[in-house]
């Protein structure tokens, strides 16, 4: 079977299968970061993610900008768990024939994203390829053993949010986002997160992944759901590359949050799309009306 | 300026010129692994490497092999700093008709070597591309502070030492390298190394990296040089992909060292190869008779 039958999802899980786990791994494969133990009060973090050219941006971009997004890739999953980027490691894959200026202004935009969130750039790689231009940022962070927030917490009968506007960021947003490590910082600081996740891949997919590893179903209002302009409800469910904050908290906890989050970030919407339901595996999509059926 | 036409180490110089740092790196861009501080007695230890289609493998080599050789080129950098690695990150980015089968080989590679130094597959990430497949590991490990060795401590008089032969890895040595981490932390528990790294792009091109870090020159007994079977010294100097380990210590300790190896490791020949010289920066070759003049 070839790849592009089999799936990305269906593919790690048959990859990572029975991979042998030392006993200081946390959580391996599968979550937005690796969690492993670490001594004292903190949790090491580790991510890694790349863009691709032809796949993640166009030849014609501007390098600073894919720059910005390939090191951005990997931070918005250090903001999925809660955690703090701390170091980075960049790998080119380039052709021969590439100008190094444009390189210079690829590393220009890797730089300015990662000061933005005080992360040292401390080593890479690069390598030739007679194919498109690959940028490889993996990145180590930590995140306090009492403020981590994984996918799997999620319970029936919690509230999802959503921090932003969803759809159509390959408008130009996808080059320019700016992970939601502030605002995930604040939330584990104040409030009991149950599940977090960043949507790289659209509500459509990762929501169900959320769901999944957390054991229940969950249902979303579309009429909720924040949308960028001119976007549909099914562009704001599938187009993907939002790196919003998806998270799951108690109804308790909800009403507190609502009042207190536009005091704090008064620039960047928090919406309630719905809420996790007890139909556990296989997960239990709700498409009554007014509820979107996901694909 | 074309990449091709600047040359890797001058391009990497340029781009990570400058680079903001945080007060808790060590070592930044330029040694084999990164260096950053942690708590208690231990350093922790970062790197990235990839390998390319038609670059750093054939397209019809076994993938088993290709797997292999994408964790320990990572790995053999942690040899280089006498450190211990713990936890890998693997991304995979590849034509979407590749076989999944494939895939499946590739990664057992991958987990034989990561298991072979009890090291755990953590997470990772999957592309498409419309080119060659690439693979790009990242790993993380520590060393302890008293025993980290670096490229720059290189003395004027130290002898130095390769493990193993060189040259000839194209014949499908450099598919099935072993790094030599029990080698590299045996020696620095018995003894003080001043500078270490490992043979990646040859001996030609490695040791002006070392002595030029220390800040030292080199000379070099070409007849000395330990080589592979039916293997020139021109070769053995710049065929590369030896993953020996190349080390400098003091002539005091190196009696010592040349007799206690044989009896740690009888089957890894160890040998004197020459010497680190006084003349600083820029680094001054040696090339008068019996001493080889690096291209």
């Amino acid at each position: 079977m070839k790849l592009d039958e089999i799936g990305e999802d269906r593919l790690i899980g048959q990859l990572v299968q029975g991979l042998a786990s030392r006993a200081d791994v946390v959580a391996g494969p599968g979550d937005d970061c690796a969690v492993v133990a670490a001594p004292g009060d903190r949790l090491i973090l580790l991510k890694t993610d790349c863009v691709v050219e032809h796949v993640h941006f166009r030849p014609n971009e501007k390098p600073a900008a894919v720059g910005w997004k390939a090191m951005m890739r990997t931070l918005s999953d250090f903001a999925a768990m809660s955690g703090l980027p701390q170091y980075a490691l960049v790998t080119l894959i380039s052709p021969a024939d590439r100008e190094a200026n444009w390189m210079t202004q690829l590393y220009r935009g890797l730089r300015r994203a990662a000061d933005r969130f005080d992360v040292a750039i401390v080593g890479g790689e690069t390598s030739a390829t007679k194919g498109p231009l690959v940028i490889s940022v993996s990145a180590l962070g930590s995140v306090e053993k009492t403020r981590w927030v994984g996918r799997s917490g999620g319970k029936a009968g919690d509230v999802l949010f959503v921090t932003g506007k969803l759809g159509g960021s390959g408008k130009g947003r996808h080059l320019k986002f700016v992970p939601r490590i502030d605002e995930s910082r604040w939330l584990t600081k104040n409030f009991r997160i149950h599940a977090m996740m960043d949507l790289s891949d659209g509500l459509g997919a990762d929501l169900p992944r959320l769901a999944e590893a957390s054991g229940v179903g969950f249902a979303i209002e579309e009429e909720a759901l924040p949308r960028n302009k001119d976007c549909s409800i099914s562009e704001a469910i599938n187009d993907g590359e939002d790196y919003e904050l998806l998270f799951a908290l108690s109804p308790n906890d909800s009403a507190a949050l609502a009042k207190k989050w536009p005091k704090k970030f008064p620039r960047l919407p928090l919406t309630a799309i719905g809420f996790l339901t007890n139909h556990s595996s296989p997960v239990t999509r709700h498409s009554f009306h007014g509820f979107v059926h996901f694909q």
